[in-house]
């Protein structure tokens, strides 16, 4: 088998956002708890629609942010996820291949629209979300390009992908199909209320398939049903090649069978939105990896490149990370990318 | 005929803006003029779109900007415009009535797509504005709806209207339906390219229909093709009730039969993105006028919420704006708000 042409491919729920700034109130009025992911259908969708302000539209989608932002470090990235042949769509399309990402998918012709997430940021930067599946359902194995997956060196899954039914087979066709090409395949848990409707499958899948596991905290203790990281931190190791499990404030672990990295977080001037941070925490990871840099360094890219998303409304890089990368890490990041 | 319970009814075109940033150089590939808004049509829409890099959507519109400041402001509102039934027609009605504004004119159920407007923003905070209309050629004098029109205090119209054909007509039976209702009808200029398109109908309907003018100061002189706008405000002055001429950072100066005031800018904290400065200014003014506040008084509530807008991206006020109001101008806007 051939060196990999693509650094990362990434498979996700392909989702428009609807960003809203909200108060507190209006959370607690719609009975939803902070920072978590809700799903809702098509007629939730639309009268929870009618009750929020207005908002900014903008491409989204987890693995989608984290592969964005991959192609925003300088690495080579491609996509997977369906979108409706719809305007939202033609939008989620445009940006992504905009941000020089290779993105394939064909739409969907027929069935719901495209997916969108209403991302509710409250003042204190916090987003708590609704997703409406949409075209996301209509996802399944014989989307995943058997030539993208062969072609990356890790291909990227969110965890998010568990919730769409026939994703979960086209997430098991992407692993066999990096491991008998002799790729990495890394999983993100996405959302502690996503591990828990989901946990059986996620160790089945995580015991079989993962090399690199991305979660935060809460995730990782959903994971494995206790109240303590150190539990949890001890029960992941060995079970995947490398565990990074990011902290917030705190930085990030990244924790191997010989060795345990405690990282401490990039300087941020101002939090503004917190959505897109563990997306751009594994995208900054993830070149780092790709690019055969040490595992400490390639938790402090993944700090820089969440503590930029962090730094503006939306979930996309807004400034140019390779130059933050270059700022920050000056010869290890150049080194990558000459290598 | 009854006092009006609307404050300001708004006539335009109903688009979508996708603000993108962009460096000075796209500007010059793409052959642009900053500052200016260009029509494109299907073809040219979707060839630009492939070359701009990934933006943000949001609600837009000159007359639709207005109308959302003025209900900011508590003013209330209603709006008359064409979108389709399609995703981003829905985004734009969604917006509008949840800023509080009246919108009830059917969406086009066959024909182009809702209007997009490719607003490129230059690292100046200058934008360059490339319009798709898209469904905006499909309003006619039918959706003018009288019962709106009539219980409007002020009916304004945006120039860019003067683009679509039918929606002249449209134009014409709204500032008849005005009058005879005795109602006031304002118009504002849009752009010195819009002017230079039709300027012989804009003096015609100035000239026949027009109380309250908004223009800056190079629509002003491209209106009277002249380059002094000392010049262009002696030939304003007694064709209008009121004109209010923007000036940029120098503030702005109404005009009236028997008084000129000039008034200066309000302080602003950064300027990041002008898109909607002159449609706030429009709101500002018009919610003083609408509360029978004094001419300045109207300039610098026009001038707040002008620049509430330039001080962050999109084309809409992100801020409660009435609060802004009360902090700066005390018991006039108070009093104005009891009145």
């Amino acid at each position: 088998m051939a060196d990999p042409n693509t650094h990362v491919a990434g498979i996700g729920n392909a989702i428009v956002d609807v960003l809203v700034q909200v108060d507190e109130a209006l959370l607690a009025t719609l009975g939803l708890t902070k920072g978590v992911m809700t799903l809702i259908d098509a007629g939730q969708a639309e009268s929870i629609y009618e009750r929020l302000p207005a908002g900014i539209e903008c491409s989204g989608g987890s693995a989608a942010n984290t592969i964005a932002g991959v192609a925003a470090l300088g690495g080579r990235a491609a996509y997977i996820g369906k979108v409706r042949d719809d305007q939202l769509g033609q939008v989620f399309r445009h940006d992504i291949r905009t941000a020089g990402v290779a993105f394939d998918t064909p739409a969907a012709v027929s069935g719901p629209a495209t997916a969108r997430c209403f991302v509710l940021v409250t003042p204190d930067a916090q987003r708590t979300m609704l997703t409406y599946l949409g075209a996301c359902v209509e996802l399944g194995p014989d989307d995943v390009s058997a030539a993208v997956i062969e072609d990356a060196a890790v291909t990227y899954l969110e965890g998010y992908l568990y919730d769409p039914p026939e994703a979960q087979r086209a997430f098991e066709r992407a692993a066999q199909l990096a491991h008998q090409a002799r790729r990495r395949v890394a999983l993100s848990l996405s959302d502690p209320f996503c591990v828990d409707r989901h946990r059986a499958e996620f160790l089945a899948l995580i015991a079989g398939h993962i090399d690199i596991l991305f979660a935060n905290e809460a995730e990782l203790c959903s994971l494995y049903q206790t109240d303590s990281i150190d539990e949890a931190l001890r029960q992941v190791r060995g079970h995947v090649e490398v565990a990074a499990v990011t902290r917030g404030a705190l930085g990030s672990v990244v924790v191997t069978t010989e060795a345990t990295h405690v990282v401490g977080a990039e300087a941020v001037t101002a939090v503004v939105d917190t959505t897109g941070a563990g997306d751009l925490y594994a995208a900054g990871f993830l070149f780092g990896f790709t690019h055969g840099l040490a595992l400490p360094t390639c938790a402090r890219l993944g700090g820089i490149a969440a503590g930029e998303v962090i730094s503006h409304v939306g979930a996309r890089p807004a400034h140019p990370l390779a130059d933050l990368a270059r700022a920050r890490l000056g010869d290890d990041f150049l080194s990558a990318c000459r290598g």
